[in-house]
């Protein structure tokens, strides 16, 4: 099969090479009526015609491509903010390519080389850690970082997060307005921002509602998942320790709560209310509906990648961080503890 | 910040710098004592020492680094599949770069030529549609591809599918034997191999199992979305049609028609039973616990990977096409037909 050149997409929608060139390339594509270039994108698709974007970017020393790193593409937190950043750098002409490390600083490394060395003209990044030296090293490098929903420490990049101090605090809020008294936490891991944020701002919510601060009642989860989840509120139960409520780190740390009820028939929220954070797609289907803090995902993306492009087109603009509200949303997740409920966990 | 290099790993190991190079190398990593090489790893992390690839791609003329095309990635159903490929991806000291073509071939075609160009090995495509010009494109011009999930016509390249035949027979019966005799079908998008397959599929094991054969019964939906799936169930309801059972195209159409019964009063199982395809994250946990066909998500994956890379080593060989076993799960959104169903739909 002869591959098609410009001329034949020019002819195949009956309009001059230069229209087509102009139609086809995102840049320029508003010089051109959008009939007519409806009609030469059309052609272009029908014929298979690929522009030869090498070509473009020596010209233009633009690859207009840019990178995402996804800590974990598995979680359904990061589709809808990659969904997010797509659609705007998709509008401007750029494409996104998408890297999941699987929580795996070797891999990760692997994946940073194979971007930044085919040229990326800059990275979304989702995968921070508190103390991640390749970040540091590629921003010293001068590669351009948006860091997304987590932040990294003595790295002083632009970043958009969701306000974890407020979205905790609501979460605390509505269980003591309900009468819980003992609320647990299933902390995120602390080598990441939000696992550090969201338990420090737990802390400060108990006590400020001037119910238990008791340290016994936070348990760290190695890793923002399921299995983590489970085993930390395995944990607090075998101890015997005494809670009507648990603010989850993350949804997924709630579901692994939701396993734990299930395998030992505790009832939720009858016996232990239970609320998450990120609202992840289909919690509000769940047995019971979850109490969650939403955070606006698509926007977080999208944020970022408007950021980010900002810093490509001017690169001596410094951002400055983004701060997303968040809502608590009330599901069926949390309800007034039992009147027997001091004893409760004790008598299991 | 100066740039480390492969000295400075190798001394911060304590290693001569053959030794860390050999390590950091997949390819040789075997030939070095385990212990040394992740000490060399950890060195090399803690110093955000990055090889060049470029140089290195130079020397072996190969990049290491596949693309995968996903149609939307906030269906649940893709970041298992990706997760499968890239993990024997990376087993293979492969990088996976990901694209979400959200369904739109221009974007799809930008992606591409952003892959292509930047030398990627071959490409695993779930996004396959039965008519693909581009697809037909880049086999011609000798790019290696696997196909996932989805089969295109007219393109002899090797493809790993769930066996759709089996899963909607399978489907089918679990509801005739439950007593049902009018069953729907809300198909996927007939653009797509999967979408036809099931569909015909529903049309052989209603005729063999003996109940109704009813074109009426049979809605297309428009993509393989809730919203779609909702609207097609609506139109089925509006219509008066005469059904007890939905069998869905896939997951996210039952999930549409959780919503349409939510909206309108209507008791699942109880009025309408529904079966989804694909048995998607959380699908146990819903309310009703949804039944579901299984399609083992992660080996789609894992076996795509192996094959493209079997081509890669091997470009004189041609694999065959792979239909993975998928089984049927039920849980709560099936059960025998209410005695008074035959008037149910065309009362509402």
């Amino acid at each position: 099969m002869r591959k098609p050149t410009l001329k034949d997409v020019a002819e195949a929608a009956g309009v001059h090479s230069a229209t087509a060139s102009r139609a086809l390339n995102p840049d320029t594509r508003a010089a051109v009526n959008a009939e007519t270039a409806r009609r030469v994108l059309k052609a272009a698709e029908s014929l298979g015609y690929r522009a030869n974007p090498i070509a473009r970017s020596l010209k233009t020393a633009r690859t207009r491509t840019v990178g995402l790193l996804i800590p974990d593409l598995t979680n359904p937190l990061f589709p809808p903010i990659v969904r997010g950043a797509d659609d705007v750098l998709s509008e401007r002409g750029y494409t996104a390519l998408i890297a999941s490390t699987d929580n795996d600083p070797e891999r990760e490394r692997r994946l940073v080389d194979s971007l930044v060395s085919r040229q990326v003209e800059g990275l979304i990044v989702a995968t921070a850690r508190l103390d991640h030296p390749l970040l540091e090293q590629l921003h010293a490098e001068g590669i351009k970082i948006v860091l997304i929903n987590r932040r990294s420490e003595s790295l002083d990049v632009p970043s958009v997060v969701p306000d974890d101090a407020s979205g905790v605090t609501q979460a605390v809020e509505h269980l003591v307005q309900l009468g819980h008294t003992r609320i647990a936490h299933l902390a995120g891991p602390h080598t990441t921002s939000t696992g550090v944020a969201r338990s420090r701002a737990f802390r400060h919510a108990v006590r400020d509602a001037g119910v238990a601060d008791d340290a016994e009642l936070i348990v760290e989860c190695e890793y923002w998942q399921e299995d983590s989840g489970a085993a930390a509120l395995g944990t607090l139960l075998d101890r015997g320790a005494d809670f009507t409520a648990v603010v989850a780190g993350n949804d997924l740390i709630a579901l692994g709560c939701y396993d734990v009820f299930a395998e030992r028939g505790i009832s939720c929220p009858d016996e232990i209310s239970v609320i998450g954070y990120n609202d992840i797609p289909l919690m509000d289907k769940l047995r019971p509906p979850m109490t969650t803090i939403h955070i606006p995902q698509f926007d977080l993306g999208a944020e970022a990648a408007r950021m980010l492009l900002g810093c490509i087109d001017e690169p001596s603009r410094r951002p400055g961080s983004v701060l997303l509200p968040v809502t608590l949303v009330v599901r069926g997740s949390t309800a007034a503890p039992a009147l027997t409920s001091g004893s409760r966990a004790g008598s299991r």
